[in-house]
């Protein structure tokens, strides 16, 4: 048996637009999910603002594995990811944070084990 | 609808824990991999080497999404993620390049539908 984590898949629909574009409002979310779930970023996160009309990416490097964004304006979607190879994981409130922060109408969450 | 394309979970077993420290075998794989699926990356990738036993994480940022691992000598194992946003995604042969690459001796992929 191999547990090398739980990556969550996090889908997110009917975002504000405005936000996605705004990487400072993407690295304050991420920053905020790095804080509540106590993560450890080891390297500066990388960032790349896509020309209009496209989104934006950050990657963070984290001790527990990663967390990405990927935002789409033009669609109000963004996509997350946070892998932690920790072996024990509960689910979090992604719902709740994702509407506050991106605007989000819809939130869909999947768990990926890692490992088995 | 929205197609935000296809995320590859790709889970790799009973690889050569000498590889899965060498930081630049890793770098030279993504490489190939990037190289053969013609992906463009927009960031100088980042990487964190952690301390022993610990394994390797790269994380590539690419014009399409992303590109990232993590591995952990102590089982052999290597997990790797590729997200394109493109919209039509087909299967490619991780199990061939792993197994020259990392010497792993069983991969598993899954393909993750983001968006809907």
């Amino acid at each position: 048996v191999i547990a090398a984590g739980v990556e969550w898949v996090v889908d997110s629909y009917g975002c504000d637009p405005t936000v996605l574009r705004s990487q400072e409002r993407l690295a304050a979310l991420l920053a905020h999910v790095i804080s509540e779930l106590r993560l450890s970023t080891v390297a500066e996160p990388i960032w790349h603002v896509f020309a209009d009309p496209g989104g934006i990416t950050g990657l963070v490097l984290l001790s527990e594995s990663h967390l990405t964004i990927h935002t789409f304006p033009e669609t109000g979607f963004a996509a997350l990811n946070y892998y932690s190879c920790r072996a024990a994981q509960t689910p979090w409130r992604w719902d709740t944070v994702l509407a506050e922060s991106l605007g989000a109408a819809r939130v869909k969450v999947r768990a990926v084990q890692r490992g088995e």
